[in-house]
């Protein structure tokens, strides 16, 4: 995943050496250096292909509440005002999560993490957005750093506050964007807080409530990002360049400005193909436009129980592909490099000296095929900061 | 996933006893008759839903070689030409099928046959159809028939000469046919064959050939399925129906006189959407028509290289719902009981006294949760003919 004139920056025959979590060596295994270190390998990938770790940089695992029911009844012919006025809706998840506790929380990310995990992932974005009130907001931040000590998974943590409009300011979306810049500096302080992400569009807020959010943000010095142009095409995207922003994501109804915009500011587009498949949309992101600007795209699975209810990075790889037409190597870029870029992470993302340990290992015969085939593991192991991770084995 | 009047056909604070392998009682636990038996549960699934064991009714699992090079062409701009001039398509899975022993086939099948047990598959059809001559046919049979043996997985065996013309008869469709309908006698009398498939399709075989298949197979009183109207409404379906026939799979494009045809004939319409997704197709399947006139509808995966690289059965319940609008109750009796319709199999699809012990434990809120996400493993346990499966555990 380096520009090294071969696709997919491949290197044949290859070793990789780790000292301290970090890449000491990488490279065609005839010039690997003598190191005072172990005589034999750690681990002998013969015949498998080294990706770096997958980077999932769009991901609301933290939830508590099912919306099997919602779907259930949307199967049924229900419409989405008959669903909100029977309590569905994000209403009805952040319900559950205000009454989930800290340990309920940690078990259903756990589980989540742990199916990232068994793919190859080994960085994942958790954002805040299903408490909408400092406390609860603050448990679910409080919730991904208890994941971050406990699980071998890498996480950033991003504050959502501006996702919806809790009940108590309903019809009141200035107040609780006041609200919301209130929360910051305090979770802000206590560090629990990585990224500052806001949901711009006619549904959620205003570029004005999220320039407002943005503000705050940039006095504490966090970089911002937005979910923009999903449903209309309202200007978020560029308000996140205006900000020099990690990303802006979805972007279906983003116009060429705008990418033109982020093309200068460097802020990546993280596409989000699962919310397109699971909610039929037709209208595609200007994928051929983004290349041209040489926008940096990445791809993540957007996990959320309203919209993307697929906690697979693996799925969204095929179809990044199949919905979207990327190729295999755009794609897996999209999880790799560039979803390090979109979560302002210089550390890893490819395999370089110097770069995190952080690689997964798959019984594969070329990298698309993690792309073309879903449903049979090709995983079979995965380092972590230079450390061999556990993984459930197959019978 | 009886008519028992409740959705689902569910059963409240349920108990389920076995004996010999059969279900010997189902039904709410405070009316469990006293048995001279265990005193103790074999398994306590509080909590958990236990479903009749999933049937893939469709599958293409015994093929070797890799697609992803082609898929990696194609997203990259190739046609299906350029593909087929560079040696890809289903010609490169026949030689790379062609070329595997039998141990290299069993040992991929397995994998694929575990990915699909962990999901609560019980049973499975595999379908020949890459060997395209007599040795490599009955290899693929023989490889199924271990895989029956050998695997807990119940196995459903299905001879699909009639798949794709091979190189040695190049535009000779009518000779291949009659060495298919050669190749036919000579595998049932090794007991190799449960059913018999052809590909009715303007790429495929005509109507009038696959009769002639159908009439062989009829002879040796075998039941008769096709893949018919997936690309074109060439009548295949028609022709099912007219041998009383088990299933007519794919039907984007079948038609009203068709499905009345079905529906007197008690034909399953088998619908794919993993296809469908994987091949951008737009034109769905009759749906409306097919419940009108209560064909029942099995859903399986269809998994194979070339069209449909999915090892899910379970991502094809949300595809099912997601891209083709069924309701989660519809999807769920089309890998259950509709499917075993499908197979002609009356010994399994629901919990009922005196149907196979084949069931799976989820541990999910309601039977919809299994169709509306997908990633985060619900499974707990699979019992297969009253025996319990050893499932690898997640960390
Ligand atoms: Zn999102
Ligand atoms: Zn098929």
């Amino acid at each position: 995943m380096t520009g090294n004139g071969q696709p997919y920056g491949a290197i044949a025959h290859g070793a990789l050496a780790i000292k301290d979590g970090l890449i000491a060596y990488v490279g065609p295994q005839v010039n690997l250096p003598q190191f005072d270190a172990l005589s034999t390998p750690l681990y002998d990938a013969k015949g498998q292909w080294i990706l770096p770790g997958l980077i999932d940089c769009h991901n609301h695992l933290l939830f508590a509440g099912s919306r099997a029911n919602e779907f259930e009844l949307r199967q049924q012919g229900a419409s989405y005002q008959d669903i909100a006025a029977a309590g569905g809706g994000i209403a009805s998840t952040v319900k559950a999560t205000r009454a989930a506790s800290h340990e309920q929380l940690f078990v259903l990310g756990k589980d989540r993490l742990n199916s990232l995990l068994h793919e190859g992932v080994t960085t994942v974005e958790i954002k805040s957005g299903y408490g909408l009130d400092l406390a609860n907001e603050q448990k679910l931040l409080e919730v991904a750093a208890l994941l971050a000590e406990h699980h071998p998974l890498n996480i950033v943590k991003t504050f959502l506050g501006a996702h919806a409009l809790p009940a108590e300011f309903k019809e009141d979306a200035a107040g609780y964007i006041n609200e919301v810049c209130r929360m910051l500096p305090l979770l802000a302080e206590q560090q629990l807080v990585d990224a500052v992400d806001v949901f711009c569009e006619g549904i959620g807020f205003s570029v004005e409530q999220c320039r407002q959010v943005f503000n705050t943000a940039k006095a504490l010095g966090l970089p911002v990002k937005a979910h923009a142009e999903q449903l209309s095409n309202l200007g978020g995207s560029a308000l996140v360049a205006e900000f020099s922003g990690l990303s802006a994501d979805h972007l279906e109804y983003l116009d060429e400005a705008a990418i033109a915009r982020m093309a200068n500011a460097g802020t990546v587009a993280v596409l989000l193909p699962g919310a397109y498949y699971f909610l039929r949309e037709t209208q595609l992101p200007p994928i051929a436009l983004l290349r041209r600007y040489q926008v940096p795209m990445a791809i993540a699975t957007d996990l959320n129980p309203g919209t993307s209810p697929f906690c697979s990075l693996l799925l969204m790889l095929n179809m990044a592909c199949t919905l979207f037409r990327l190729t295999p190597e755009e794609a897996l870029l999209g999880v790799t490099r560039h979803a390090a870029k979109a979560l302002g992470l210089t550390d890893r993302g490819s395999l370089a000296v110097g770069m995190r340990a952080d690689f997964a290992c798959y019984a594969i015969s070329q990298p698309a095929e993690l792309c073309y085939q879903f449903g049979v593991s090709a995983l079979k192991q995965v380092v972590i900061g230079g450390t061999l991770c556990r993984l459930a084995k197959n019978v």
